[in-house]
């Protein structure tokens, strides 16, 4: 399968599945340029926190090897990472591979090959969230998780699906319940598709649907990502993820943040200080871009993301293992 | 405005606004078939408990008076009660309706009185349950609502937007968030469109944007309608609804159920004897039927409906007045 992000290294292009085009079509996309990355990034062509900043470091590295050598190298470069960085406010894996890419030597080189450390390790994090995540599934679980955190919002293997695809591989069957995710149908269209493509069985439901599906007793867990965590435990998610750990904890279902450490903002006290980003009207009010859905004129309240406070979450699993909130910034 | 239902009487229709048309289009139906109000009733083209029940009473009044002299009238009268009566399981105004009409005697022109009767007994209730709830609001509030239980949902007024109506009529400046209420966007395109019409003051939110709107502190209830209330005061609503009421109570936010006597089944214990309609996958994969938002094949869970259980319920506005879910069958 295609990786979500990707370096081509001889034509010198990010390259990317177009995740605004699925599930109707595989389109990939080979950037070079600031303004087709910026582009790719604000308007969700790459999306998932660690696939915005695998891509970002990529981005980097391809704008590094194409700066003219009229100008002036540091000052283009640094402006580069900074028009990337503004793209989007609340996933900090962005300004986090941003940093990586700028706190060694900064010639093209050096830089392609740090962009290529930060792709593979984005692949072996992954891989160890799942062989960590996937001791907490047994053999017939049913799970729930929220937008989309699986392989492509990273280069492979996801964050909260990573688990249940190496759950899969050591032959336990697990049923995916999966939240479509509005505004922008990130479940529907990338969660259901995915673990389709991987042929593991998923239902797919309304946001509003989850209290109903927990209130049956039938649900293991809840897996889902994280957008940037704080120090003291607070996970910034996708919008509705706040709701849905209310809910689990409500019914007594185990509710779990799978997220590498490179999601940790150990600058960050608690969640109160994520910038939670305020998206469009429009992904509101027009199902999908397509056709009005409300009356012109109203008034929309549309934040991209939530906070999930500590006491909601059971644990985290990342690559170093399964911890407590209490035990993340040890 | 136009009343959601009526009665004309004198070309022997029943008469409608077609809900599956708006915000963009307000189109009249003008009903006499049985196959027409079936349809009616099943797309959603008539919606909302009590709407749904005025709408069965006017349907069967219009059918009797078209039985053919040569038919076994009251063989056929009944068929046709049967019919209807079978559309949607949930909602149990629909048999209350059906059952007011056949209680009385049958000939054609009882059956109009009645159904006039029951037409107006809609409004007149609607407009009880908007006065006692209207005392519960203060001005400058801001309130959450779900789904559409509005005018659109009742012959007038509505049942959880009726206390917005009478407060507003009152002069208090009330603000409503409207949940957009997935898969059919009842919230989005009805609600939104009914108080803009009206000028009231409206901001429109996905459903699982409600946890983050309540963390705020600024919402000072929500109000919901009911599609069935058992007799120890669980109720059955629009999907979404059982969440939000764990939201609500967990944000100590006041959470009210406005509905009328007449939603009440005394027949049903509790919750979880009330039917919950199970719909199509394709309300969900297919936002708004127009184009495929989840992979083929994909499984669906879409219940129309949940229970709300009665400790999340503050109380029940009613057309007697504001009750608690303990003094709901006394």
């Amino acid at each position: 399968m295609q990786d979500s992000v990707s370096f081509d290294l001889e034509r010198n292009r990010l390259v990317l599945i177009d995740q605004t085009r699925l599930p109707g079509e595989l389109k990939i996309l080979s950037l070079h340029t600031i303004e087709e990355m910026e582009k790719a990034i604000c308007t969700l062509q790459v999306r998932g926190a660690p696939a915005i900043g695998v891509a970002a470091a990529i981005g980097l590295a391809v704008l590094a090897r194409e700066i003219n050598p009229q100008d002036d190298y540091e000052k283009k470069l640094r402006e580069y990472a900074n028009q990337l960085r503004a793209c989007r406010p609340t996933a900090v894996n962005l300004a986090w591979a941003l940093d990586c890419m700028l706190a060694g030597a900064h010639d093209p080189e050096s830089l392609v090959r740090q962009a290529l450390m930060i792709w593979e390790e984005d692949i072996e994090t992954c891989r160890r969230i799942g062989e960590h995540g996937s001791t907490l599934l047994r053999d017939g679980d049913r799970v729930l998780t929220h937008c989309n955190a699986g392989r492509l919002a990273t280069v492979r293997y996801g964050t909260a699906l990573a688990p249940i695809y190496v759950a899969a591989e050591q032959g336990k069957r697990i049923h995916v319940f999966a939240d479509e995710t509005r505004p922008l149908l990130q479940g529907a269209r990338l969660t259901a598709y995915e673990l389709a493509e991987a042929g593991i069985p998923v239902t797919l439901l309304c946001d509003n649907m989850a209290a109903s599906l927990l209130s049956t007793g039938k649900i293991a867990a809840v897996l889902v990502g994280a957008d940037r965590v704080a120090r003291n435990g607070d996970a910034a998610n996708k919008i509705g993820s706040l709701g849905l750990s209310i809910l689990a904890r409500h019914y007594d279902v185990p509710f779990y943040v799978c997220a590498p450490f490179s999601t940790v903002d150990f600058c960050c006290e608690a969640g109160g200080q994520i910038p939670i980003e305020q998206r469009a009207p429009e992904e509101v009010t027009q199902a999908w871009y397509e056709r009005r859905m409300a009356p012109e004129g109203v008034g929309v309240y549309n934040p991209a993301f939530d906070i999930i406070p500590n006491e909601n979450i059971t644990a985290f699993v990342t690559e170093r293992g399964i911890v407590s909130s209490q035990n993340l910034s040890k």
